[in-house]
Order: C-alpha cells, then sequence, then structure tokens
C-alpha cells in the first residue's frame, strides 16, 4: 500500500463484540487523521463459537496483512453483563489481540469512557454523539447502520491523540485522568479536533 | 521430533488460567497415549494483563511449534466467577485458540464435568481424584504441586478418547451425555484405561 512521505504510523482500533465487532483503520500524519476504511465483521449468530473464532481471527489478520497497521488499539468491554456475555467477550479480545501478535503488533487499550472522553470531551458521552462528532472529523456522508464501526474508529482516534512513543505492549491507565470539562472548553483547546 | 510409525496424533492440551495455566502434550497411538510434557505456565501477578498475554501467546505458539500437535484440546472454564474473572479467563483462552490457529491448529473444548467423566467415570470428581488417575495411567513418579498441569493432561486425554475424525474445527457438546456411574462399572468398562 502506497503511504505518503508524511505518514506517522497507521493504526487499527476495534471494538470488541461477539455478534457484531467494528473496526477501522486510520492513517495519522502528524496531527492529521485519514479514514481507511471503517466497516463491521457480522458474526452470525447461528455458528457454533469455535467457527466464529476461527472467521473472526482470520478476517482480522486479512485486515493486518493488507493495512499493515503499527498498532491495534482496542476498546475494554465495559463491565455490567453477565458471566457468560464476559466470557465471550473476553475471548473475542483475546482472539484480536492474538491476531495482532501473531504478526508481531502490539495492543493499546482504553476504556469505553477514555475514549468517549478523547473523542466528545464527555466521557459519558452516547455512541450517537460519538458517531456526530466522528463524521464531522473525516467527513464521511452517512453513519454507519452499525455504531460498532464507529466505536472502533473512536479507539483508533483516540489513540492518535497519545503523545506516547510506541514501544512495544503497554496499556495506559484505563481510567481518564481528564477532568470533565464543558463542550465550549473542549473546542476552544482542540481546535484541530474540529473541522 | 522423532514419532513412531504407529503415531496417530499428537494433542496438547490446556487448562487455561489468567495466572497459571496448565498445559500438556500426549502422542495417541491406537489406544495408548504417551506423555511427552505437562508443565504450568506461571505468569506474574505483578505484570500487565498486556505482558501476560503477549507472554501467553509467545509461550503457546513455542510449545506448538517444539511439539507440532495435530489438534488443542482445551476446557472450557467453569462458570459461577465474578464478571471480571470470567473477561480475563475468556481473554486467555482466546489467546491460546489464536495461537493455535495461528499455525493452523484446530481446537476442540470440553466441559469441566465431561472431562473428569472420561478420565474418572465421575463428572464430579475432584481436581486430586483425576491427577491420581492421570498418575496410574501414566506412572509419573510425582504429581505436579500445580494441578492445573494434571487438568491439561485430562483435557488432552479426554480429547483420545472421542472417536471423530479431526476435520478442521469443531466443538463437540459441551455437557457429558454418559450416565454417571460407579467406579466399579466405569473399571470394568474400561480396563485399558487402567494401567
Amino acid at each position: 500500500m502506497a503511504l505518503s512521505a508524511q505518514t506517522e504510523r497507521i493504526i487499527l482500533g476495534i471494538d470488541p463484540g461477539t455478534n457484531v465487532l467494528g473496526y477501522s483503520i486510520i492513517e495519522q500524519c502528524g496531527k492529521t487523521n485519514r479514514l481507511l476504511k471503517m466497516d463491521v465483521i457480522v458474526l452470525g449468530t447461528k455458528d457454533e463459537l469455535s467457527t466464529k473464532m476461527k472467521i473472526l481471527f482470520d478476517k482480522i489478520t486479512d485486515i493486518i496483512d493488507i493495512f499493515k497497521p503499527d498498532i491495534l488499539a482496542i476498546e475494554a468491554p465495559f463491565f455490567g453483563k453477565n458471566v457468560q456475555s464476559m466470557l465471550k467477550l473476553g475471548r473475542a479480545q483475546g482472539i484480536c489481540i492474538a491476531a495482532a501478535f501473531s504478526r508481531s503488533i502490539p495492543f493499546v487499550e482504553y476504556s469505553p469512557r477514555k475514549v468517549k472522553q478523547s473523542i466528545t470531551g464527555n466521557g459519558a458521552a452516547s455512541k450517537e454523539q460519538v458517531a456526530n462528532m466522528l463524521q464531522r472529523m473525516f467527513n464521511f456522508e452517512n453513519i454507519p447502520s452499525h455504531l460498532d464501526a464507529t466505536d472502533a474508529l473512536a479507539v483508533a482516534v483516540c489513540h492518535s491523540y497519545q503523545k506516547e512513543e510506541l514501544s512495544g505492549v503497554k496499556t495506559p491507565a484505563k481510567k481518564s485522568t481528564t477532568k470533565k470539562s464543558s463542550w465550549a472548553s473542549f473546542v476552544s483547546q482542540n481546535p484541530d479536533r474540529i473541522k
């Protein structure tokens, strides 16, 4: 894939799920992010879990082989579901992370609150608010019907705002330390995030 | 690795855990199983989750590269833990399964009850009873201090008793359909499993 000379890094964002999994690829050039791909992987509810896991592994490795990301940014599951759901979600997350490992790509995990905070300035924003904000940033025509896709874009963009250098595998603090601020102050502090 | 002419298959058994993970490798030749390796991977409790996952992925792929198993037999987690534990356990299981996928090895999953039933004839057997039975089968001198190792051997042996042909990825029924039977009837029905 031809990349511009300014390319700093390609980020794969994943919002894991057991039936629908969102993914996105962005190319970060300095302070500018370019959307390369945003979609979902729909895993049939009728398939056996083992089949779903194999399909998921193959699709994620295919995406990695095509776009050659430098890092996987993945959203941590939100606690509060039942134990069976958490087990399935954990498996899906493990499969995605190991798919990255199988291509020597490190991963970084962000809490849903941290992701929402980074995109909208409000850690308690709704999925729709996150999607609307991303639509303004990237000027895509229609918001996808599955918001898992925009959630995956959100986690990739969240990572692009982090200043740490990539140095192997690491996980930042799961909880945002940024104080909750108003939309107005967020916009004034982050003019480059608004188009 | 030199294998005998009678070799039918090499089975990797895994009992997944987030801090201690048991694994075993057996070589199945007809009705005879030979123990090639049984051990645990101890993941430091102080390490970050991301580091643990990377170590786990690397260790499992190393084991696969050394022993070249035909299949991974993995024990399904026992429900009843809290959501955070289930998420971690799911991730560990996902990592192991994806490590197998990364080497094009299918996996099969067995419930703890099915595994215990296969080894001892009693689906509610204790870990110690399973370990004692395996010690009699394989004549190893000492029972490992971590029973995760013998649990991993149990799931490999459980798979060796299944008659299905290997054909890609599949998961058998999670619940054993074998009726609970007495030890005496199990021994009389399975003379080849007792040494």
